[in-house]
């Protein structure tokens, strides 16, 4: 009976977490290539001014796209932190949340010009639903595969699946509200992140 | 006698997966910078939904590269997970494998534009093919020079040998292809790149 | 009662060095792109030189950008290394610390191409600002929540405030003198970046 | 009397070299991107294997800068390895020896663009110098500081130095040979660096 390299492979979940914060910082760090200023355009300091004026939307969705990677990057970290190791898999599974990570530039870019459009809405969303999905399936499978740690307090797991399926639900509305416009849908999904990254003290109260 | 400085360099395998970690995160994003849209062309939500359909051909030749990537990255942590230590060689082995994780960008963008010439085809299987001969190569090196570690199983070396003749010869089957069409050969490659990160059940149960 | 997720998230300091430390290589590397020559008008060996003259002036921002984020780098590190832990809200105020970094590369290239302007010399300093005073907020919250390490010499927080606050002070000064000219803020600001690179022994005797 | 920042920032080896892997890893992917193929001139198999033959000088030139990359990675590497700890000096030491690899894109694609100039060589050439002349420095103050590890055998400083000293010596023998003709001093500079890379035996067989 042979050994099955798939019995060996992908066990390391430190090189998981450093490919991770790679692509993160990757992803995080290209979206500000996209802000450029129309150089030929630009003749004076007032055109200086209206043109780093005309920049702002394009620099919100990109700060909506920082907080929507940085607020996976921690949901990540927090599965990973529990687990013991990883198996191939896992690491597969958590390669699927990696190229969502890397499409989500794209997704950025795509919202910041097309913003009045519901396809680049939709995409936007997809992606988001993506990164989502995939990370609550990662976590059911390294319980179900024994990957967690043995000291796991008992009420981790369903915190976890909480907090993501909550955020996703909040995503979606978010999505649905393009049905009326565009800039009602965005500006929803930007509260979300920001309440996600800000988690101001009366979320926590009534669970502390 | 004097001591050779090439007694002391390279000897890190944290460093040589640290920057391996680095190397495919930035190889793995750069290409979503390729995922375009011709924004000029675009003057309706009927346009934008067409100019994305469009965008699929060339969003699948970057999912199938993160798929190689990925089985690769996967491929020099289960070897690297082994290793004792480094010596220089062994680190000039990895470097030069990840020139050629470097090069991927290049040929995956080869790949999407050129879709229909075998020329690009034939670089793109270079590309892979050299991936695995040298992460081959390094393995066998790595043996020799008595790097891996001691409780090293017995079954680990010849598993890891398997795997990535197998890889290979798969992928060279999907390169002949291209005598037929290349549109044959690129379905061939992504359906070999699925299966390695998919692993169905039925594979793994002769050898459980 | 249940768990809050934010009682569990993002508690490990090493992914944070991580991440920052992947962002701080991609925004400190990104820059260079910027560096390009004219090629179309290049017809000899004198036309090269004279464009290679003709970039210098860019070169000294880059190089300028670089000396920032460096000493944000180093400034960052000093604070992490006294860390025992962290939480969601430091996590999420080093997150904005990185998108600051990651918006240097942006403020860098305006300030070289519109070096006589108010408006740019204004967006880069505002940039360094953000960048102090949200390291500075990250010290302060991490004292309060008792992340520090308990091994930590009592004169180190009034050390690491200090720093920060004589940095932003002559950032502050720099940049308005402006109000003369921004070539004179350019030329104070990249003096006083030299100076906490280089560091010269008379800064140090008084302390030693 | 107050307690110096300067005492206690960039104190970590760990933090330094990760922030290397980054930056390393950035720049030798970064070239990559200049790679590109004339695609609006393509319009047949024939034209992209000339396409892609006419790619090969750029090919090589990416090769070259990827070996003094990986020359130089392997070489702080290995200095590093034998500290045991840091400080804010040669952080700031290792932070200029990054900032020369984050130019060495830049230098390359100039030598690439402009391989029969004089000027592109003389830039390329200068950017290796700086990068060991650095490399050098940062050593000679690193054993003057007393950071390196107890441990260190007493012949591993002067490995390190000679390493530096002849590898500098051929990269100027080659830069020189540009009196004659460009492409001599080229094809030296690569034969030194695959030297480098390949260490043949008979090189290692007297100090064995």
């Amino acid at each position: 009976m042979t050994l099955s390299y798939n019995r060996i492979a992908g066990q390391s979940v430190e090189r998981l977490a450093a490919l991770s914060d790679g692509i993160f910082a990757v992803a995080m760090t290209l979206m500000v290539l996209d802000l450029r200023l129309p150089a030929a355009a630009i003749h004076g300091e007032h055109d200086l001014w209206r043109a780093l004026w005309e920049l702002l939307p394009r620099l919100l969705t990109y700060l909506m796209s920082f907080l929507t990677l940085g607020s996976f990057w921690v949901g990540q970290q927090t599965q990973l932190n529990h687990l013991a190791r990883s198996d191939r898999h896992l690491s597969w599974i958590h390669l699927g949340f990696l190229f969502a990570v890397t499409l989500s530039p794209f997704s950025t870019m795509l919202l910041a010009e097309f913003m009045a459009y519901r396809a680049s809405l939709l995409v936007y969303w997809i992606n988001i639903l993506l990164l989502g999905a995939i990370l609550y399936g990662s976590w059911g499978y390294a319980i179900r595969a024994g990957l967690v740690k043995d000291d796991l307090p008992a009420d981790v797991p369903a915190a976890i699946c909480r907090r993501i399926v909550i955020g996703q639900a909040l995503y979606a509305v978010g999505a649905l509200l393009c049905i009326i416009n565009t800039r009602w849908s965005i500006a929803f999904i930007l509260l979300v992140q920001l309440n996600y990254a800000v988690a101001p003290r009366f979320r926590r109260a009534p669970t502390a």
